[in-house]
């Protein structure tokens, strides 16, 4: 379980004429024996300053000890002894960063935040930003942007601590590809074009003062390796948090951010890929769409016999819009309330009163101007749904392209680990009605939260994961959809509600028109 | 043998879309094929250079690996292929510094060259240097004193060979522990107060630009490891040169410079000791005396039987000084000739007319003034014969300690290797008269050169030699003559000519008085 960053309390024996190691090596010495044996490395910048503290502080105290691949590194010495270390796992988002403040000596969580990233006003999606990079300045813009919210969540979780930031010896992140680009300050150009190749997925860990971070300069920063243009050290964490690469049995994760992202294997194989099923789903793209948050309207149901609509809304808050739980009820309760068809058009005939028309054309009215947060009416537009039944298409072409790929059923999947916001407040049975997901028992669905942070926390404090990290770069194999002419087929067949082929959904009912 | 620095040729795949390893990856994967399957490691400050140089070429040219002992690591791409890697390795001398200019592909020697110290205008000798660091912007001064010289001997090198410095990949440094201080810039203070304690002894390769050094900034800077404070990086090159630590044969090698180091011992097991047996025989000390170069008298005869003496100088200039190896001959040829005595005090009786005054006391004209190069006589004073018996008297005490200390015969050596300008030049024939060496067969005593020099050059070659210094630290006990009582007492039953128990000397003249 060896965390990135170790303190190891030393007590040398003091030179004398009988005895005359010298300093430096007398330290190393001390600590090998708490590491295996094997003598840690010095950078030659930091030797004078490591050598003269140890013999100011009386030859003991704490030695602060780096555990990077390449071997332990003594990085400081402390008179006395100290609590922790600290360290700091990272969610590194498109749009939110999140953040845990861990004590690796007892694997406390001190502190969680989270902030917007401010890239944001560079761009609202990483394509735009990446192309916002090429431009003069703009690459560091944008490195500058995260370093500099990394440093406000930072300072933000260490004043909730009470402890200054210099004491945290150690971040770890994880990011999509583009993100950790941007982190690390590498030009992402190679991204976006043909053959989608990234500048580097495995990184050894740079030094935080490397970084321009403010936690102590001599933190290691373990950056959770890509696998893909597609394919970040968020995904690779969530499979090092559900334990999918530790499993016999075959499972499968799905995290849905700007892209769905999903991935099914065991501790024996491992397949992955990705596709833009996401916007429609993560609120971002339809007008009516919101992030999870206060107003936000997470469930829908509708009153079988009278076909009346009912809501929630996150935290009780009057409703301002739909985030993806709610708009994927609402979908499923218009179509099994037969306000749409199974190409997910309006029924006129059906909606009758509850659709108005606007400048965009028809619109299902969720909630009346009157009951609405900010004195507008909650809309879900024809073209919004066009735009979920894309997604809805888009998700269950890539997870049976993937299953197909790997001559797996569905069935036979242990588990559905549902990451991130989506799997927290998704309902699987309204998902399974669009067609989504497939129709399998709802147990097989497990939320796992924000399993890109879990994932971030655990090579913090754990040598395998951090192992399995650079083992799972080459082991995952890559599913690329762009060019896949299965995938094209799939989507096309999963254009309606909930299949062309009903009977892969046995527990939806089926109508004709 | 693999090499502190290799050049890998490299042509990888070009990267698809059914191959799409990102760009640094693609790169280490390909050197790992060279590297026994290890991927090097890439230090953040240079991922995203080497990146775009890899991509830049086309995926194919020379990569630049550095082999510190945690692991190979990549620092360049370059475009095409490279001769080479070029590396220098430096003997880091008090008074002087010589290195060699290296091809690590071809092993060939493309220049040599040497240059004073300038650390001499802060002190002749290493205590006054100590000394100096302590005043304020000392050790800097020093320091800054020392990566000056090694910049222009390596400029001078580089320009004999024709070639820039920046393509130098590679450096070793072989010095005692002070200059190795000095050039590391560490503060020398607890070297000359008991108990002698190093700041340390085994250092990891500093980068060149981390030293402000001329060569390429990522070369790495193999520093030979100091033993103790009397026992340096030089000594130890000097054992790695002549094998000792792979001998089967118990052996002994002995380098005089400013102090007389010795080490006994064979591939099981190593002794060595210190003492300061140096300044008269390096000729630093007598005011006639001076380094072995053009001018200096390197051997003296005297007639037996007309007591008429002959010399040669280095270069066949004329007549300066003394150098080391003529002072001992001119001592031998005094005792032989009766012109001192056993206690090495002029007999008036017999030196007669070739003694003269001088505000110092009595002297011998080793050369009249109308025959010397400068106009004055070359004259060895009792006061400078005086230092000599004192510095001879050292050196066998040295040696007889440390083989009483390992139970081990004179006898049983298989040889005596004696290193530098000193075991260049002298003859061990007259230092056996003088009873400054032991008195075996000449055979046993071999003349080695600049063994610091040759082991520089070995460690930047041969991985086993690097992990061979690592190891010697260990296994070399190191003998501390400062407080042996047993030192002392031999030391005064040596202060005799050749010493006072004759039985040790069978091949020696013996006079009464």
């Amino acid at each position: 379980m060896e965390a990135l960053v170790s303190f190891l309390q030393i007590k040398a024996v003091v030179p004398g004429l009988g005895d005359n190691v010298a300093d430096l090596d007398r330290l190393r010495r001390a600590a090998a024996e708490q590491l295996n044996g094997v003598e840690p490395r010095v950078a030659y910048p930091r030797l004078a300053g490591l050598a003269e503290a140890f013999r100011a502080a009386g030859f003991a105290g704490t030695a602060v000890v780096n555990q990077p691949p390449e071997g332990p590194e003594l990085v400081d010495f402390l008179a006395g002894s100290a609590a922790g270390p600290l360290a700091v796992a990272l969610d590194l988002g498109t749009t939110h960063l999140e953040a845990t403040l861990l004590d690796l000596a007892t694997s406390a969580k001190l502190a969680t935040g989270h902030r917007e990233n401010s890239q944001i006003r560079f761009g609202a999606d990483i394509l735009s930003r990446i192309h916002h990079a090429a431009t003069p300045g703009g690459l560091a813009a944008l490195h500058g942007a995260i370093i500099g919210d990394i440093n406000e969540l930072i300072r933000q979780l260490a004043g909730a601590a009470g402890v200054p930031v210099a004491v945290i010896r150690a971040l770890s992140v994880a990011g999509n590809t583009a993100m950790t680009h941007f982190f690390l300050n590498l030009n992402p150009h190679h991204l976006i074009r043909e053959p989608y190749i990234p500048m580097v997925n495995v990184v050894d860990p740079p030094a935080a003062g490397d970084l321009k971070l403010d936690i102590h300069p001599a933190a290691p920063v373990w950056v959770l390796p890509s696998v893909g243009s597609y394919f970040g050290g968020d995904l690779l964490a969530g499979i090092l948090a559900i334990g999918l690469d530790r499993s016999e049995a075959v499972a499968m994760l799905i995290d849905v951010g700007t892209n769905a992202e999903v991935i099914i294997g065991n501790r024996d194989w491992l397949m992955a890929c990705a596709g833009a099923a996401g916007p429609a789903l993560e609120g971002g793209v339809a007008r009516m769409g919101m992030r999870a948050g206060p107003g936000a309207i997470d469930h829908v149901e509708f009153d079988q016999a009278s076909g009346a609509l009912s809501y929630t809304t996150i935290d009780g808050a009057k409703p301002r819009g739909l985030c993806g739980s709610g708009i994927i009820d609402l979908a499923a309760g218009l179509y099994l309330a037969r306000f749409i068809d199974l190409k997910g058009k309006f029924r006129p005939e059906a909606a009758g009163s509850r659709l108005v028309e606007t400048p965009d054309g028809p619109a299902f009215v969720v909630v009346p101007a009157a009951d609405s947060a900010d004195g507008r009416p909650v809309l879900m537009a024809q073209i919004d749904l066009d735009a979920v039944m894309r997604s809805k298409a888009a998700m269950y072409s890539i997870l049976t392209t993937l299953v197909n790929q790997v001559g797996v059923k569905f069935e036979e999947l242990a588990h559905i680990y549902v990451a991130g916001a989506f799997g927290k407040h998704i309902a699987p049975r309204q998902a399974i009605t669009l067609g989504m997901l497939p129709d399998l028992p709802l147990a097989t669905y497990q939320p796992v939260g924000n399993s890109s942070l879990a994932g971030a926390e655990l090579v913090l404090r754990d040598a395998g994961a951090r192992r399995a990290c650079r083992e799972l770069v080459r082991k995952i194999t890559y599913l690329e959809l762009n060019v896949n002419q299965e995938f094209m087929l799939r989507f096309s067949g999963s254009r309606f509600i909930p299949h062309t082929e009903h009977r892969l959904f046995p527990s939806v009912p089926f109508f004709k028109d």
